[in-house]
């Protein structure tokens, strides 16, 4: 926990915070904080600071919170994912919020299995603490926007321009010739989109219809990664070209 | 499950090999193979090919093998890694031969804690296994080389050079101007040694260890990335930067 995160609602309008549970047990015994200590606090989705320790027991923690510090831009890579498994989704949630996404678009495609949309992993109250614990992590405010739906070709074919409306568009696909930075050099965007398909691919349906809406199909060796792996792996080249690209463009 | 690996000791004279246990369970369950259909095999550390289903049934399944593909060339990464938590490392294990690395070399740090070495992921039943677990996803037969040293300064001062003699050095350190692609970029080297610090990072004498022996801090962003996800982000932006050396020094 790089920055704790606090709820709109958990500041009281003299800034101070009363904590409770993970974060005052973090506080505690993992930054050892005493009262007069600092650390550095954030509103999800507002702003951020230091907060200073006014008291601490085995409960509870209060804050005396000073909160000067924009919310940091949104993230300018956002991912349109086939639902993976469960358990993968479960591992994805926080890595993807500290990466960095403005938005995770979950879907369906004919590989993903029908059960994986019934877990608790989808509900809002699992997959938000996950998110928060990511954003914790990377000193991030900004909650990444969470959209599930199960209709893939409508998604694409009708909501997908709204969601997203300018950027370079990628596929993730083996055996495609160019590289993400090829991809993002061409496109000389400051956004992108990238799509990442279910183990085992998306089929050719899919990727036809991905494409003919603008995705461009990238590949990144020869090796087969799992869902997780992949999209961390093309979410760390992607802001790294973008982030490329913005250095490049600058006078 | 990409490729079925198989010990050298399985595969028979005549090129047969039986299995039994979770092989056998996912050529029925999930490969749904029959008599007579083709996989992928590969021998652990050596070359692959076809097997094709002589029998198989609920316990067990005979292939008869053709390995003749050599095996594929060492990753060009290797990763010095402190050593993580061990239900971070269990996660990684497999990851890491995943995304392709040549050797792990796994030790300690003012900010490793102690019983992070009395953990059975470090012992080579457990971690071979989820090697070659890795190895199946990436279609590669080449076990990772691993290395376990609980002294970092006489690993760095008198032993690295022998694990590791050419090729780039690089530690990553939050605040680096540097990236991955700059440094690499600069060398010119095929090869490279990433090393990853842990949580909370290398104190002052490690880092000044480290860059005394020739590692050059990179960082990649604002954003401080958990040890896995920092993992294998980096390792995706090594191997692709490498990538484009070598395409870059072809004629």
């Amino acid at each position: 926990m790089n920055l704790i995160l606090l709820e709109p609602d958990e500041v009281r309008d003299d800034g101070t915070a009363m904590m409770t549970g993970a974060r005052a047990a973090h506080l505690r015994h993992v930054l050892r904080v005493s009262p007069g200590d600092d650390v550095r606090v954030g509103i999800v989705d507002g702003s951020s600071g230091r907060g200073t320790v006014i008291s601490i027991d085995d409960d509870r923690a209060e804050l005396q919170c000073r909160l000067d510090e924009m919310m940091p831009p949104r993230p300018a890579v956002d991912l349109l994912l086939a639902l993976p498994r469960p358990k993968v989704l479960r591992r994805l949630w926080a890595q993807l919020a500290t990466l960095g996404v403005g938005q995770i678009i979950l879907t369906n495609a004919s590989r993903v299995e029908r059960h994986y949309f019934d877990t608790h992993v989808l509900t809002e109250a699992t997959y938000r603490a996950l998110l928060i614990e990511g954003l914790q992590q990377a000193r991030d405010t900004r909650l990444p926007r969470v959209v599930i739906r199960r209709q893939f070709r409508p998604l694409v074919e009708d909501e997908l321009h709204g969601l997203f409306d300018g950027g370079a568009r990628l596929v993730a696909h083996p055996g495609a010739q160019r590289s993400v930075a090829a991809v993002i050099r061409q496109h000389r965007e400051s956004r992108a989109l990238l799509a990442v398909g279910p183990e085992g691919g998306w089929n050719d349906f899919e990727l036809d219809l991905l494409q003919a809406h603008g995705f461009q199909t990238v590949a990144m060796g020869a090796r087969t990664l799992r869902t997780d792996t992949a999209c961390i792996a093309l979410l760390a080249l992607l802001h790294d070209a973008l982030q490329q690209e913005t250095t490049a463009a600058e006078p």
